[in-house]
Formats: structure tokens, C-alpha cells, sequence
């Protein structure tokens, strides 16, 4: 089944395995007339590129995007656009152990269970490298969100249980850090925390937040199509998330009716407001005119030098040792991938959204 | 955006509003060959039926399910299964003054925003009621369960903070109290909590789990359509659902890699098998042969007789009064409503999956 | 797979076979805010209703469009509009010499090739009853292309090998015969070719053709989206149909380049017209302003009365006689068919097309 | 609108404009395990290679085929195939002309009225370029009709009104001509009329016929999944193409029933056979088991040496005169793309079909 395409009016089409010979992505259905640059595209890979601290893999992976289609004088014309990424640092290395056994937490065992065999190399298909495409997808959404006024910005809100405030932050402070964490004493201890995992052997997770600014109210469709049944989607199908919530999300099972719900007010423009936003900027699937806000819960890194206990192809169990080069943490290289996510979807949404009316439709073709 | 249709091979479209004439549900693409009869809907239908404690509205809803196609014989016949539920307790009352204002955590004001007005009749789409129809397409979805030796159930986990263990219990004690909380010491907690929300005209959320047994190895879709990300929209498509998580979920995040990875084994029939299942049985996104467990956090009921301050379509900010019958608490109807979405989500990565691989294709088409 | 969902952003589902207890309906994603009533949707079901002539089966069917969800206060609420339409004429006869034995030019065969079995009384989901959800989904969106100021209509072009010419004739005129046919002189003739078939207990084919004005350019989405293309698969879907061309269609083939190209040319108003029309309104996939104009060629009802020979389900040859009443020509009946189909494919694209052009999203949502 | 994904389960992403840097395919969905090499698609490839002939554009289009992904020690691994084939004969002219006014019988007016502007160089998106990513991934699909045992293969049936009958021909004497016409004499005939049209600075259209063989009986999807609406669509989505018929098609709607109707027969190994093929192989739109016969009508080259009268943007009526290389027809170079699409359509079908008997979705899993 076809599951590397992602949307519905705007649909991106990811392909690509870690250690072949490129990845990429094809964007259909974007609108036309927004000017686009590699360099659009490039500066979001930059971010999820690794190799930029001690935290991050020594791998270095050049990313560069490079535009094959879909662009004309600068701007999309309205057909795919097709984005390639050339894996440059796929060192020949010797993979027939790795090939022989099942790694802990990763993906080896599911794919030969689902496809027979699997191309082992770097995890193949299930590679983290396979969020380039997304995030080359998510550089393009971000384009027409900016030309609807919408604004989006993911960060680190804990590692290894380190965790920070909602409070308030400057969008500078999150790119501050190599944690993307905006919080510069929460984040030196993130950093202390992770260095005692590496000693360990030993891996850590956390948690991304990300903020959606003037999103318009009246996004999503009930029922299956709520926002943030689709948002919940695109989060949950970034590798190694284990959970999702809007809003109080979790802690609001644990809230009263009378503190859960947000009462609406008038807000000095006449528009209606909420006096506050437990609800994370949905009700009912429909965005409310305030932020969305949501959290994503990523797992620790599977691959820890540690030796562990796992079976072999020929059905024997052993202990193994992963090697190769890997992130501590993957959370601050995900926090893009969030935000391309996210983006695709609020993209989507406002182009499915503007025949909800009748009268929205009329107008349209008559004045033409 | 037909956002009322749902699933891939296996598709249920849900219509009908709280207080119009019916609801109902067609389901296309099932197999043929089942055997189905009302009954099999009908025992889904009632236990999300309301009135049957204290906890649950006095509303009478009988919920009468009526199957008007694709049976034929008493097996349904591969093409469209049409259910339809007949609205009997409709009362004719005033809805003028809701129908003036927007309700704190309800989707009248989003409604509204998007749509341009709205059905007020007691929610109209964006009432409970709704999930009748997803109910009905479960329970004809739990019969490819069946037949495929697959075993679904949830139960409520946490009330009003009140939570029990993953633990031990039989699925009979599931059904032996009002909330549907296998545990009769935590039960009779949550229910004296409960009472006193209600005491204080206020209401309470919780926590369902799901758990799913016998899942082959091999479902779900790198990388969009992996088969959490398909039960996060599915759970995050119920109202009132803020929060989904998979295995560990969100303890993941504060987890270490070598706790969190689960080790492989090699099982008395000499299959591979997991010691541990931290990851709740889904590896990079395909089911890894292990119990899927999931949990979705369910806010509090939004309606509660307390005043609450809010706005009218005047432009007014008011204290309104919401009267009319509602649970103090959703999460024990809500449980049969997560089972029918993962079942149908389930059943739909089964008849997916068939394809995977050319050999199976090539003996599928060769032997006939 | 499910295969009885039709449509992008505006879908219909239907559902009903022949002899069940009822046939209908859900149209999903329908913009909210039209005026919508049961007689709109009964006035197209009349049109397709049998029993109005000799020509068409003696069957009467009420065919009552009930509206169950989706419709509030007069207005379309933008949630799924369900209608039933009950089967009231549902003799109660034997079914069991059909069952036994698959009639020549019908699905019997197919359906049980596919399905291991089939509901056989009356054809069941293969029954021109199927077409009766289209067409009260097509009365729907024939109500979204009133709004965009797009007029549709179809005819009968040619019966039993009597054709008209696309001449000039009033809109009035293809309701004045039972044939639908705008040419008293050719319908003349038709009729008595028909009565010829008859008596020689036989039947007859035609073709239908559909012209659409008004329509915007722009309309169709390149490469796979093209407008014809989506046309062509709709009008495909009909039973019995078995050829489909645009515009000159195949006598296209046939022509000359310098023939066949339309000349641009200058409006008096300004705007870019053509001086002729062999493309059918359609160039590379999207239309280009000018009346849409397609043809689909009919088959002749498989049923008819002289013994055929066939083979039963005991693998025996055997000769057979069809009973019941069935239609010498199907063509008539078709005509409203062909319009709902092609109705909901130019609603659905206008939809899918409002945000084709950064500019009009940015318009959109800046101005709210 | 994304326009440019084609299937349900085995999906092709096409991309890439005339004069672009490259175009391309993404095939998702794939079965694992097929044998794919770059040679098996540069076979199709080099059928609808320009240049073999004075018939064709004198071009050099290298088209060379280079898999990026999805295929690992030489089978594929279920996940996606990327196909990439980079333009190498972009000569640099002066685009400036073209781009000022609108050929006739080109998508070029229709292009700007959608999107506002056009990347004009070639035709850009709406070349015959595009279609190479069609024939890229109906080579994929090919493999897996091979290991299905299916044969397909198209044909020119007629070119400027030199027509050939259905006869009897073998597979060879397609490829003995450029025209791919399997009749030595009327090849002859159709390339005398071609040099005529040449002299006159003309072009010429024609008809390709296509034969599925081996098509199990049951595929394809009541009502509107029906397997000729989904061929329909698939080759309507080929440029030119402005007709479709399967069986006898046009000529059908002049048959009498007892004429059209195919009797059943039982064949000599015991199943169920037909012995007249009206048809084309499709009952009820499910495949019956006999040959799938469909014919595409294709209209004349459109660009032309002749002057033609059209409109610049400037809103202009001038006279233009076309230059570049041209093939005065298209038909032989589409026989391919028509094989192409189909085995895109009969390939998901395969897929799609697998689930639709309860009884093989128990055998399948319980199997495991």
C-alpha cells in the first residue's frame, strides 16, 4: 500500500533510504505564483542537518536541495515540484552483521516481517534520513502559510526529563542553543543530563511543543477530518514518537469541566476571543482563532552502544553490539520535522477549507 | 471537505445529527462472506447507549440499528452495508436561547465560524450522537476481526484522577461496573469522585486503554501511514479525545534507551517474540506481532450546570445557564466508541496488507 | 475495496440493491448555506423514474426522496446529507430460476466470480436502482452549479441507429418526447424503430450527449486530474455505457490538425473565446471557456425476451428466457444519470479549484 | 489540487516539465520482492523515444532511466521507487514568442487561465515530456502483471484514416513498423497518408487498440470502482485522447441486445467461458475472464507548420506560425503510454482485489 504520500489538496510524496543513492520529495498540488527558492528549502534542511554539536551524529550529510520541476521565473506554477537530495556521505562500510540480527527498538524486524527482507543499510527506508523529504515538504508549506499570515514555531520543552515552561520566550532563544530548547539554564542542565546518558551508554527522549500563530478560525472538518485528528496523524507518522497532545491534553483527563472549558469573551477589535486556551486552539476539530498548541513525546534513541540481548535471522538469540554513529537524543533534529509536519497540514487545511460556503463559492466564480 | 468518510479499502461514511430524523453509517468495502446480522450491531450500539446509570444521561435512546443493504442470505455481500438509526427521543423543546449563544468547550462557536450558522438542536453534528454511527461500522468491522483470530478491547482506565494498574483482570470484569474499569476498589473510588463533581455542578474526564491482541507482524505503511499514526487520527477523531499515546507513550520520553528498546526473543514455537513491549507492539510504525496498547485522554464533559461566561451572536459577553440532560463524565460511553474506530482501523490495514509481497500476490492469482 | 464513494472534496456514497429495503445516498462535503429540498432532489428522481411510456418497464416506482441529516432550517449545514429513498415495489416473487443461472449481458457472472456469491434478486447492486443515489446526489450538486451560474443538460442523440443532429433546438424540446430526444421527427422514428425491437423481442442501444455552459476556465487539474479525464470516468461508472468522446471524440482521429485546432479569438467583451469548438471545451485537461460537450454510447438492455444461451451454476449449458419487466432501451432513463454524474464532477471541481492560485488564498484569508 | 498521483494501493507520482532539468516518477506501493533493473524500464522508454523515424520529432532524447530508490539487491523492498530520467536536449532558444501568444489546440491558454502564468518553454507540464514518468512506472507494473500471468499490449489501429481490422497478427509484427501497425499493407498506406499530410504541413490523428489477456474474472469494483471507468479515466488522462471505447463500444449502442449479448459457454477444462467478446472482457464493470479490449481515439499533432489564427496575450488576434520539431503524429509514440496506463490500472486492481472474500482474508492470516 502506497504510504510514503502524505495530503489531500496538497500532497507530498516522500521516497528515499538512507544509504541510497538520494532522497527526495515530490510537492502536488501547491499553489501557484509563490516564489521559491532552493535556498527556501535549504535553511530548513540546514536545521535538521546533524553534526552540529556533540549531541548530534558526526555523520556529515551535505543535504543540498536542488529543485527539478515546478518552478519558472521563480515561482511554483501550479505543478509537482520536485525536490532531490543526494546522500553524499554513505560511507562503504561492511553490513552484513547489522544484516544478521534484529536491533532493539528499531525497525528491522517489522519490515523483514512485513516485506520478506529489508535493505539494511543505515535502517533503509526507516532511516531518520527519510524525514529530509518531509522537511523539504514542510519548507514549501511554510511559504503559503506566510502568504496567509500564519505563523509556526516548534522547540525542545524537555530532554531527558529536563523539562521548561510554556512561559515566555523570544523566538531567537530557541535557535540560541544546539537543544533548540529557549530556556538557557533548563537547557545547560538538558546538556549536563545528556553527557551522563553518553557516558552511560545510554540514550535519552523528550518532548517537542509546537506553536501555531493566527490560524484563522473554522480550519477542519468534522468528523474524521478534524484538525487535530490530522495533525495527530502527521506527528504520529515522524519515527520514534510515542505520544500526542493539544492543549492541557493528558492533564485535562485529570481537569474539572469548570476549569477545562474556555470562556469566550469580546475582544477589543468586536471579534470573539477565549479568556484562555485549555483547549490547545480546537474545539471540535475546528480551529477557534486562537494558538494551536501541541506536544509530541519522542522516545530515547534506539541505537546505544550498550550490548544488547536480540535474536538473529537464523533464529538464535544474541547479544549484540550497535555500532556505528548516532545521535543521544534525536529530539532537537525533530523539532523541524514537527514543524514541516505541522505545516503540511495547516497548509492543506487552508486550501480544502475555501469552498466550506456557498456564498464563498458563488462569489468566487462570479466575479471572474 | 468530506471530512464524514473514513478508512482506505475498508471506508465508513457517518451522517445524521443529534436531533434530526436518524443517524447512520454506510460501509463500503467490506468483504463478502460474513455473516452479519442486526444483533451483531445491535449489542455494540447499547453499550454506548446513555441511561443505564446514574453516570450516563437519562436521556431515552433506543437506538434501534436497521441494516437496509449489502446483506443478503445473512451474509453481507461485498457491496455497501447501509445502517441506519431512527432518532426517537427527540424532544420538541426550546432551543431559542442556545441557539444565541456559544457554549464554553463546545464546537458552537467553531461551527458557526466555519459554516456560517449551525444545526443548535442539541449540538446538532457535533453531538455525541454522532459517534452511533461509527459504533455500528465497529461492530461490523470487529467480524474481520474475528475470522482473522484478532482480539479488541478497552476499558476505562482512569475517572477524576482515580487510576488502576495495567494489570491483572479478566475481561468479564470489564462489563461489571457502570464505568467499565476493571477494578471494583478504583471503581467505587472514581464513582464516589464522580459524585461529588456532580455535587459540585461540575464534571470529570479520564483515561481509556485499548489493547489488541493477536495483530500479525507485518501491518501498517512506512512512512505516512504507519499504523499508529493511523489509530492517533482514528482515537483523535472522537470528540473530546486530547491526548493519544502508544506502549509507553509520553514515559517514553523520560525513559532511557536501554529500558525503553525491548529485547528480542526467540518464543517456545520459535518465533521471534519481544521480552518487554514498551513500545506497545508497533515498530517503525508495522506491528511487531506484540499486544498493540494504546491510550486516548478524554476531557471533561463541557457541559456543566454551573453559570459559565460566554458571548452571544449579538456580540455580548454573558453568564449562561446550560440546562438539559449530560453525563458528568463521557469516558464510559466513549469506550466502545475507541474500540470501533481501532477495529476499524485494524481491519482495514488487514485487507491492505494482502499485497505486500509479489509471491503472495503471484499465489493468490496463480491458484485460481 | 470500496469501491461506491465517488468524488474529491464533494463525495457521495451510495448504497441499495434492487430488491432490498431501500436504496440511497450521503453526500459529504456539500458548502453549507443552500437552499435545499426534498422536491429538488424528487424533481431529478422523477426524471429517471420508469413506467412513463411504453418504452420504459411497467415497474412503478414511487421513488420518494426523504432527506435525513445535513439540512437545517431549509440550508445545507456543510455536514453529510443523507437521503433514503425506500423500495416499495418489491414484488415478492421466485427468484430461485435466476438464481441458478447467470443471464447473458449482465453481472451475474462477474459478481459471482468476484464475490463467491450475489443478492440476485432483480440484479441486486447491479440494477439501474443502483443510479438512483447518483441522481439525488446529482440534484444536490446541480444546485452548486446554479449558484456558480454553470447551466447542464443531456439528451438522447440517437436510438436504435436514429440519430439527431446537435443542431438548434429549445431546452424545452428534450422534455417533449418520452425519449428525450429534441427532434419530433427523429423521435418519430425512433419510437417506431423501438416498437420494431420489441416485436422481435429485442432491444436497443443509443447515445446520450451532455453539454455544459458556462463553465470557467481552469477547470481540471493536469496530468491525471484532467477534467475530460474525470468526466470520463464518471459517465464510465454508469452501467451499460461503453464508449465515451469529447468534443469531435473519435472523429477527431480522423481529421486534420488544421481541421481539428480551434482558432483563438477576441469576445466583443475583451476575453478570449474560440472560434470553434471541435476540443469540447476541454485542451490539456482543464476547460477552456467554451460549452463542454461529450457523448457516451449505450449498450442495448441485455434483457430481452428470446431465449439465450447460457450456463447455469451447475456448470451446465442451458438455454434460458428472462422474465419480468424490463426497459427495450435504457437510454431515456439514462439521460438524468448522465446529468448527475457530470453535475457532480463540475461541482467537485469547482471546489478543488479555488485554491489553485496563491493570490486567491492569500485574498481569502487576509480579508476575514 | 494535486493532480499528478495516479492509483488506489500501487500509486505513481509523476513530475517534471519539457525543458526542466529532469522528469521523473515515484512508484509507492509496489509488491517487495519483483526482480528491477534499470533496463527493464529503459525497454519502455525507448518505445516512446522520439527520432526512430521521420514520423517522429527529429529530437535526440537520450531519456536515459536511473532508479534512486526503492529497489535493493536487485528486487523491490515495498517501499518507494523513484525514477529519474534528466532532460538533455534542452536546446537554449528564444522562448519569447511562444510565450507571448496561445497555440492553438495547446493547453497554453487554458494553463494561463488557471494558474495565471504558464512555464511555456516546450509546453512545459502539458509536453508529451510528461508522459515518460507514466512509462517509467507502467514498466514497474508490468513486472508484476508478468508474475500474475497477465499479457498485454497495444497497437495502432488506424492513422489518417487508414484502419486495420482486429484480425489475426502476431505480437511481433507490431514492432515490424514504425507505426507499430501489425498489417504490413495498411502500415504502407498509413505512411503514405502521414507524407501527404506532411507535404500539406499537416497532421493526422488515429486510434490505438489495447488486449489484456489472462485477466482473472473479478476484478474491478461496483459501482463506481468499475474496472473500464478506472481504464476510462487512465487513458483519458493521456493528452489527445478524446475518445475511449471497450467491446464493441460506439458500434454497441447500434447492436440489438441479441446481438450485443455475449452467450456463456462451459470451455473444455470445466469454467465458464463466453463465445462472442462484445464485451471487451468486462460485465457490470468487474472482468469477466475473457480478453479486456478498449480502444483510445487520438487526436492530430496540433502544432502544425501552417499558419493558424489565434490571440496574443496582449489580447490580440494575430497569425502564427509554429516552429520547433513536431511529429505530424502522435500515435505511434502513445502506443506505449496506453500499455503503460493500463498496466497501472490492472496492477492496483490486482491489489485491490485480494481482501474481497472474507474466506481468502482468513486463509491469508491464519496461514502466518
Amino acid at each position: 500500500m502506497a504510504g510514503s504520500i502524505f495530503g489531500t489538496i496538497l500532497k507530498i510524496s516522500t521516497w528515499g533510504e538512507s544509504h541510497g543513492k538520494a532522497v527526495g520529495v515530490t510537492i502536488d498540488g501547491c499553489p501557484s505564483g509563490i516564489r521559491l527558492e532552493e535556498s527556501h528549502i535549504q535553511q530548513w534542511l540546514d536545521r535538521r542537518k546533524p553534526g552540529q554539536s556533540k549531541f548530534t551524529t558526526k555523520r556529515k550529510e551535505e543535504d543540498r536541495a536542488e529543485i527539478l520541476s515546478g518552478v519558472f521565473e521563480g515561482k511554483t506554477t501550479g505543478t509537482p515540484i520536485a525536490i532531490v537530495i543526494h546522500n553524499t556521505d554513505q560511507r562503504s562500510r561492511d553490513y552484513s552483521e547489522i544484516a544478521s540480527y534484529y536491533r532493539p527498538g528499531h525497525a528491522d524486524y517489522t519490515f523483514d516481517a512485513k516485506y520478506g527482507f529489508r535493505d539494511y543499510r543505515g535502517g533503509g527506508r526507516s532511516s531518520g534520513r527519510e524525514t529530509i523529504g518531509r522537511v523539504a515538504g514542510g519548507a514549501v508549506a511554510a511559504r503559503i502559510l506566510e502568504r496567509a499570515g500564519i505563523d509556526l514555531y516548534a522547540y525542545t520543552k524537555e530532554i531527558a526529563s529536563v523539562s521548561i515552561d510554556a512561559g515566555n520566550f523570544s523566538r531567537e532563544a530557541i535557535m540560541e542553543n544546539p537543544l533548540y530548547m529557549p530556556d538557557r539554564e533548563a537547557a545547560k542542565k538538558a546538556q549536563e543530563a545528556l553527557e551522563k546518558r553518553m557516558e552511560g551508554q545510554d540514550s535519552a527522549g523528550g518532548i517537542i511543543e509546537c506553536v501555531i500563530r493566527n490560524v484563522p478560525a473554522g480550519l477542519g472538518d468534522p468528523v474524521f477530518g478534524k484538525l487535530d485528528a490530522r495533525l495527530a496523524a502527521a506527528i504520529f507518522s515522524i519515527g520514534a514518537v510515542k505520544g500526542f497532545e493539544i492543549g492541557d491534553g493528558f492533564q485535562a483527563a485529570r481537569s474539572r469541566g469548570s476549569e477545562n472549558n474556555d470562556s469566550f469573551c469580546i475582544r477589543a477589535d468586536g471579534s470573539v476571543g477565549k479568556k484562555t486556551n485549555h483547549a490547545g486552539g480546537i474545539l471540535g476539530g475546528i480551529s477557534d482563532g486562537a494558538d494551536i498548541i501541541f506536544r509530541a513525546a519522542v522516545k530515547p534513541t534506539p541505537s546505544i552502544c550498550a550490548p544488547q540481548q536480540t535474536v538473529n535471522r537464523a533464529g538464535e538469540e544474541i547479544t549484540a553490539v550497535i555500532k556505528g554513529r548516532h545521535d543521544p537524543v534525536i529530539v532537537p533534529r525533530a523539532v523541524v520535522v514537527v514543524e514541516a509536519m505541522a505545516a503540511l497540514v495547516i497548509a492543506d487545511e487552508l486550501l480544502l477549507n475555501m469552498g466550506t460556503r456557498i456564498d464563498d463559492v458563488e462569489k468566487f466564480y462570479r466575479r471572474r
